[in-house]
C-alpha cells in the first residue's frame, strides 16, 4: 500500500528540477473511498482536514469524490471554496478565530463552526447579531482521554488549549440554545494525531455520545456527531488502524441516536501518497560522520526538525553495500536534517533521493527559510486508457513572487 | 538596551491588523556601528548573515553602513544585489550549494565562495572550468571545538555537517593553490550560534591562525580570515560578549598576520531589535491550565516550538497581578505555544500582546501553514528632526499571492 510511484524519476526531474512533492492522486481516492465505505451503514460526511495539504488540485480531486473540507482559517474556508465547494459542505474549526473571519464565516453560509472555548461563543453570537443571523455550532469538548501520541499533536487533555470540558460544553449548548443567534447543531471532539490505537477514539466517542443524550433530554436535538481524524498511517511499516473497527466503534456507541456522523481525515487521505523528490548534491565523510547532502532542506519538510518524525528513505537508482550516514540538507543549522544513523547505498552529486510518505504536513508546512523558492508539486494519476499521466499542481516559486510583497515597499523608499 | 519601542501600538495594529513583525532601525544601526568600531584596529568587513532576517529595507539600511553580506543560497545574492551591493562585498556560504547557484555566483563575480567539502570543491572547479575563470575561495574549517550552545545551532564539532577537519583542510588548500581554476583567498570558521560565552571563538581562532601560519610557510598567501558569527545576544537578561574583548582575543590571535578579517554577524545585529505584535483573540481557562490564544501563530514565529526559544512577552496596556499561563497560537496542534507557565496579567480579546527579541529567525523562517498570509513587516526610526518614523516595509500578503502558483495550474485543468 505504499506509495507505488514507478515511473522515471530521472526524467521528472530533468523536466521540472529538483527538489519537487509528487502526490499519488489514485492512492488519495483509494484511501477516501474506503473510509467512506467503512461508514455506509451510516448518514456520514467526510471533511477532509486540509491543513495536511491543501493544494487546489488536490481539493478538487477530493471535492469530486464528494469530500467536504474542514477549515482552521479564512484562507482554507477561500480555498473549499475556489475549487467549488458548497458553503453546507464546510466547516471551520481552530483554537484561533478572528472576529473578522467568524464574519466572513457567517457570510459565506458554511455548515457550521467548530467553538473551542466560551469567550469564543460569546465573540460568534455578538458577531452573529451584528448580522442579524443564526450561527450554526458545534462545540468541540475535551474528552480528557490520553491519545497516546507526540506531545506536540496530542489535543485530547485537560492541559491542552482545544476543546472544553464537559461541565462548561453542557453550560454553553444551553446557552446557545437560548440565544436569538446561536444555533447548537453538533458536537466534536479530536484527541490526537496519528493515533495507531484507535480504542481511545472509541472511549472518547462513548463518552460524547453520553453527554448528546444528556443534552436531548434537554430538548437539544443535535444533528452532526464529529468525531474528527486522527487516523495513523505507517511511516514505519506499522499497522494502520482497521477501517471496519474503526467505524463500527463510533457506531455502536450511537445506539439510538439520528445523527450524521462527521470525519474530518487528514494525514489519513495523504501522507502515504505523497514523496519529497531530490537530489543528492554532495557525500560528506567527517572523521566521525558520513552526510549525504541534499537540495531539499527542513523548509521544504520540517517534520524530522520539529517532531523527529521518521520518514523511509530510498536512492532508487543506486546499488551496492549500505552503510549509516546522516541526510541533511543545505541550511546552516544542524537541525537541518532528514535521518540520522540510516543505512543508504553510497551516492554522488545528482543522483535521486527519495523521502517517502510526505504528503501530509510537507508542503504545507513549508517556508522560505534561507530564501529559498517554495518547490513545485506534481500529480501522478492513471488515465482512463489505464496509461500514468503527470501534471503540475504548483509551479516551482520564483524569486520575483518571492521578494514581491517588500520589493514594492522598497521601492517606494 | 532592549528594543524600546515605546509608542502606540494600538494605532499600528489600527493601521496594519495585526499580527505585525516591527523593527527598530536605530537599534540595528548602533549595534552595527559598534561591532564595527571594535574591530577598527584591524582591517575589517562586515558581511551581515541575512539568513536571520533578510527584509529588502533592512539590507538596504545595513548597506548603506557599508556592510557586506553572506548568503547561504543564491537567492539571497539576489537580495543583496537588488539593494545595489557591489559583488565584492558578497560571500557565499552553506553546506548545500547547487552546480546552478555556484555557476551564478561565479558569474555575478562575488568575493568568494566558502567551500564546505571537497566535494563541493570539485564542482567549483568544474563549473569554473567551463566559464574558463578562476574561482576565489574560502574553505570553512571544522576547529572540533565545543560551541556548548543548543545542539541544532552548534556547528562545529566533528559530528557536524559544517566545514572540513584540519587535515583535509590543508589537503584542499594545496589542491586549489595548483589548480588553474580555483584561487584560495580565504579562511572561514563559524563554531555555533548565540554563543554567550566566546572563549570557544578565542580558541578556534587560535587554531585556525595556526593553520593559516602553515599555509603560508606553504607559500599560499591568505588574505581575509573570516570568523562567522555566533555572537550571543540577551534573550532573558543574559550578559552579552563584551565586544572588546571579542575583537581582541581575534586580533590577538593573528599577530604576525597581514588578513582581512571578516564578521558574519546575523541574530546580534537584528535578534533585539524585532517585536512581533500581536492581538489576544480569547482566553480560556480549562481545568489545569489558563490559556492566552492570540493572533500570531507558530507559523509566524518558530522558534519556541522548534528550539523551546525563549522570548520575553509583554502586554502593554494591561495591569494588575499575574498569574501562569501559556502563550499559544490558533494553529491545530499542541506545539503550537510562545511561552509556557509565563505571568502576565489578564487579558481579553482585542488586547495587544508583544512577543520581544523576534528580530532574527522570526520572519524569515515563516510559513503558510494553515493557509495563514504572512505577516507585514514594519521599520521604526528617528528621522532628523528626532520625530519617530514609522515604514510599511513588507504588505501582508493577500490570499491571491498565496495561492498564485497553484491556481494558474487548476485552472489548466
Amino acid at each position: 500500500m505504499s506509495a507505488d510511484l514507478k515511473f522515471d524519476y530521472k526524467a521528472l526531474a530533468k523536466e521540472f528540477g529538483t527538489p519537487f512533492y509528487i502526490y499519488d492522486f489514485d492512492m488519495i481516492k483509494e484511501r477516501f473511498l474506503r473510509l467512506k465505505t467503512a461508514f455506509k451503514a451510516r448518514k456520514s460526511q467526510i471533511f477532509y482536514a486540509m491543513k495536511a495539504n491543501s493544494n487546489l488540485s488536490l481539493l478538487s480531486l477530493l471535492k469530486e469524490l464528494d469530500s467536504g473540507f474542514d477549515c482552521v482559517s479564512i484562507g482554507e474556508v477561500k480555498r473549499a471554496l475556489q475549487v467549488g465547494t458548497k458553503p453546507y459542505k464546510i466547516i471551520f474549526s481552530g483554537v484561533g478565530k478572528s472576529e473578522l473571519e467568524l464574519k466572513q464565516a457567517l457570510e459565506y453560509d458554511i455548515l457550521y463552526i467548530n467553538l473551542e472555548s466560551e469567550a469564543e461563543m460569546y465573540v460568534l453570537e455578538n458577531v452573529a447579531k451584528k448580522l442579524d443571523i443564526k450561527a450554526r455550532i458545534s462545540i468541540r469538548v475535551n474528552p480528557n482521554v490520553d491519545a497516546k501520541t507526540h506531545p506536540y499533536i496530542s489535543t485530547g487533555l485537560n492541559v491542552n488549549k482545544f476543546g472544553v470540558a464537559f461541565d462548561l460544553a453542557r453550560k454553553m449548548y444551553l446557552y446557545a440554545h437560548k440565544s436569538e443567534f446561536l444555533e447548537p447543531v453538533g458536537i466534536h471532539f479530536h484527541i490526537g494525531s496519528q493515533l495507531l490505537d484507535i480504542s481511545p477514539i472509541h472511549e472518547a466517542s462513548t463518552l460524547v455520545a453520553k453527554l448528546v443524550r444528556e443534552l436531548k433530554a434537554l430538548n437539544i436535538e443535535l444533528k452532526f456527531f464529529d468525531i474528527g481524524g486522527g487516523l495513523g498511517v505507517s511511516y514505519e511499516g506499522e499497522s494502520e488502524p482497521d477501517l471496519y473497527a474503526y467505524a463500527q466503534g463510533v457506531l455502536g456507541s450511537l445506539s439510538g441516536l439520528d445523527l450524521t456522523i462527521a470525519l474530518e481525515p487528514g494525514r489519513f487521505l495523504v501522507a502515504r501518497a505523497g514523496e519529497l523528490v531530490s537530489s543528492v548534491l554532495y557525500e560528506k565523510i567527517t572523521p566521525s560522520k558520513r552526510f549525504i547532502i541534499t537540495d531539499a532542506a527542513m523548509n521544504d519538510l520540517l517534520r524530522p526538525s520539529l517532531y523527529n518524525a521518521y520518514h523511509e528513505i530510498v536512492l532508487p537508482y543506486n546499488e551496492g553495500e549500505k552503510s549509516p550516514c546522516d541526510v541533511v540538507g543545505g541550511i546552516c543549522e544542524s537541525g537541518d536534517f532528514f535521518a540520522k544513523d540510516r543505512l543508504l547505498e553510497q551516492s554522488k552529486n545528482g543522483d535521486i533521493l527519495v523521502i517517502k510518505n510526505a504528503g501530509a504536513y510537507g508542503f504545507s508546512m513549508s517556508s522560505n527559510y534561507n530564501t529559498r523558492p517554495k518547490v513545485c508539486e506534481l500529480a501522478k494519476f492513471k488515465d482512463k486508457n489505464d496509461k500514468t499521466q503527470i501534471k503540475l499542481i504548483r509551479k516551482r516559486q520564483s524569486f520575483e513572487t518571492l521578494v514581491q510583497d517588500e520589493l514594492e515597499c522598497l521601492k517606494e523608499g
